[in-house]
C-alpha cells in the first residue's frame, strides 16, 4: 500500500448509486422540481452560458444579490458546493491537530465526518430525551473543553426542532471561538440568526438551495459572516470551486425566490397535517419539526421502515447504531397526495400488528 | 482573530472578477463554446435534469462512460471539480505534516500552493534552461528526498514541451511512491500514460474537460488508477461533491466527443502556423509545444503584454518572480481570425520597437 495521509485510511468512503424510490422522501430534498416559470428561465440563461470559460462574475453575481438581499457586504458572502462544502470548509479552516469541535447529537450526521476530515476532535453534546438542546450546558461544553469551533444545525436535522434567535445569541455572545450555524432548513422555520452577524464576530451562517429551493442537485450553498472571517475561510477555498451552470441556476432562482414561498407554506401546512394525522393515529411519538419533514419514533421501525420499502417508498431510516435515535424514523414531506399514499400505507401497517 | 487553523493566514487568497478580454488567449481555455450540435444534445438533456435531487446515477453514467473508454472498471476512475480537484485531493491524500511532494518547476503555479494545503512540502524540481525535465535527475530527486508523492504535467504547462510515454514509463517504474501524471493537455498531444495504469499501482493520471472539451465552465475532472489508489483518495471527496448540471452536460460531450477531434486539429495547426509566423518574425525565442498554447520569451514581454492589453487582448505575462519564466509570455491559441489579429499586433510591436 502507497503512503497515504494519518487515518486516511480510516475514512469513510462514498459510492454505490443511491436507490431510486417511487416516492422517495429519504433525502429532505423538494418533492417539486423548479416551478415551470423559473425553470423556464434557468433553461434560457443556461443556453447563454459561455461553457468554454471558466467561471468569473456567474460568482459575484449571486454574492452581490445575496448580499443585498441580507444587508451585507458582498465580501461577507461564500458560495460553495451545497451548504456541505461550506461546513466542511468552516471545519478545515478551524480544525487540525488538537483542535475541537463541539456539535450536537443527535444532528446531521457529517459533522463528526466532517470533524475527522478537518484532523479535528470532534465532541458530541447529547440533546436531551426531547431533542432539546440545553443552552447553558452546551455554553458550560463548549467553554471546559476549550473548543475552538461550536456548530448547531437550527432547525435540527434530523430532530425537527429549533432553537430561538434569542438561544442563538445567548450562544454566540458566551463563547469566544467561532460559531457556525446550519441553517440548511431555516426556510421552513422563518427565524434566522443571519441578523445577529453585524454583532458578533465570531458568528456563521451557513445556507443552502438545496432544500427550499429545490436544487439539490446542482449543489449550491453560502455562508454569511463577518468579512474577516470569510476572508480566512476563503482561503480554504481553491480558484474556480463553483461552476458556471450551478451558479446561473442559483442565480435565477433567487431572482424568482418569490415563486418558492407557496410551496414552502405548503410544505409546512403538509407537515403539520401529516403531524395531526399520525398522532390521531397513535402508537408513535411524533417530535415537534420546524422543517420540511418529521421525526416519528416506534418500536416497530425497522417493520415499518421494510413494508414502506416493499411499496417503493423510501424513508429514513436510523439504526440502533445512531446515538439517541433508536427506533427512529424521518419522512421528508411529499406532496399531499404523495403523502396521503405514505400516510395510508403507515396506518395499514398499524393495523396490521395490533 | 478567532483561532484559525494553523498556516491558513499565509494561504493565498482568490477573488476578484477577471477581466474579460475581447481576444482572451490568457487561460488556456477553448476559445469556440461547443459545437451546434453538441450544444443542442447538451441542453435538451439538461432540461431532463431533476434539480431537486441530489445527484446519483449521473456520477457513474460518466464514469462508467470513462472507464470503457479506457478498459479499466468504473471504480478505477474518480471524477471533480476539474483537473485542479482532482489535484488537491491527491496532494491532500498523500500530504500531512513531515510528507514531501515533488513537482517540476516552471510547471503549473498550483502544486506550489496545493502542497501548502496539504500541510506538505512542496520541493520544486528546476527544468533546464529549454524546459526539459532530466528524467534521472527527477527520480534521483524523488528518491534522495524521501518523497511521498511526485508530479509532472505531461505536456507540461507553461512550458509546452512533452515527456514521451516512455519517460513517463520510467520514472513510474523508477520510483516507490505515488506518482500523478498531470495530463490536462494531453487531446493535443496525442500520447498517454494512462494505457500504464494497469501495469503500475503507484500510478495516477488526471485529465479534464476544461481544455480540449471546452467545458471550462463546468469544473469537470477525472482521475484514473488501479482501485486500491482510487478507493483511498475517493475517501478525500465528500458526498454528493459533483453537481448534476455538470455531470450531465461533461456525459454528453464524452458521448459526442467525436466532434472535438477538428478543432482539436485545427488548434494543433494552428499552433503550428503561429509558431513558424513568429519565429520567421524574429526578436523571440519560441519554445516547442505540444498543447494548445505557445510560450515565448523576449526582452521586451512586459511591454508587449501592455501592449497587447492595451488593445483589449489577454495574454498570460509571467513576472519576474516566476522562477525560470523571466520575459515568458504564454499565448493561447484562439481560432484563425483571433490568431491573425493577434500575430498582427505582436508584429506591429516588433516594429516598433526596432
Amino acid at each position: 500500500m502507497l503512503n497515504y495521509r494519518n487515518e486516511l485510511d480510516k475514512m469513510p468512503s462514498y459510492d454505490g448509486v443511491e436507490k431510486d424510490y417511487r416516492i422517495k422522501m429519504n433525502a429532505n430534498e423538494s418533492t417539486m422540481n423548479l416551478p415551470p416559470t423559473v425553470e423556464e428561465r434557468v433553461m434560457n440563461r443556461l443556453a447563454l452560458v459561455t461553457l468554454n470559460r471558466y467561471p468569473n462574475e456567474e460568482y459575484y453575481s449571486l454574492t452581490n444579490q445575496l448580499a443585498k438581499n441580507f444587508g451585507v457586504e458582498s465580501n461577507q458572502v461564500i458560495l460553495g458546493g451545497g451548504s456541505s462544502e461550506i461546513i466542511e470548509k468552516v471545519f478545515h479552516a478551524f480544525g487540525g491537530a488538537g483542535r475541537k469541535i463541539v456539535y450536537p447529537q443527535p444532528s446531521f450526521s457529517m459533522y463528526k465526518i466532517y470533524a475527522k476530515a478537518a484532523e479535528a476532535e470532534g465532541i458530541p453534546f447529547a440533546l436531551n430525551d426531547k431533542f432539546d438542546l440545553d443552552v447553558d450546558a452546551f455554553i458550560k461544553t463548549v467553554q471546559e473543553t476549550g473548543a475552538n469551533l461550536a456548530v448547531v444545525c437550527n432547525p435540527n436535522n434530523p430532530t425537527g426542532n429549533a432553537l430561538t434567535v434569542a438561544q442563538i445569541e445567548k450562544i454566540v455572545a458566551s463563547i469566544d471561538c467561532a460559531f457556525l450555524v446550519d441553517e440548511a432548513y431555516v426556510e421552513f422555520y422563518g427565524q434566522s440568526a443571519v441578523k445577529l452577524v453585524g454583532k458578533y464576530r465570531n458568528l456563521m451562517i451557513a445556507r443552502t438551495f438545496s432544500k427550499a429551493y429545490g436544487l439539490a442537485g446542482a449543489r449550491v450553498g453560502y455562508m454569511i459572516a463577518q468579512s474577516e472571517v470569510t476572508r480566512m475561510v476563503n482561503k480554504t477555498f481553491m480558484p474556480y470551486h463553483m461552476n458556471k451552470l450551478s451558479l446561473v441556476a442559483a442565480d435565477i432562482v433567487y431572482q424568482m425566490r418569490d415563486e418558492f414561498v407557496p410551496r414552502i407554506q405548503m410544505m409546512i401546512a403538509e407537515r403539520k397535517r401529516m403531524a395531526t394525522r399520525l398522532k390521531e393515529l397513535g402508537g408513535m411519538e411524533i417530535f415537534p419539526s420546524e422543517t420540511n419533514f418529521l421525526l416519528i419514533r416506534l418500536e416497530e421501525a425497522a417493520a415499518l421502515r421494510e413494508y414502506l420499502e416493499r411499496l417503493d417508498i423510501g424513508i429514513r431510516y436510523f439504526s440502533s447504531g445512531a446515538a439517541g435515535l433508536e427506533n427512529c424514523l424521518r419522512i421528508s414531506m411529499g406532496t399531499r397526495t404523495e403523502n396521503d399514499e405514505v400516510f395510508a400505507a403507515i396506518k395499514n401497517f398499524s393495523e396490521g400488528i395490533r
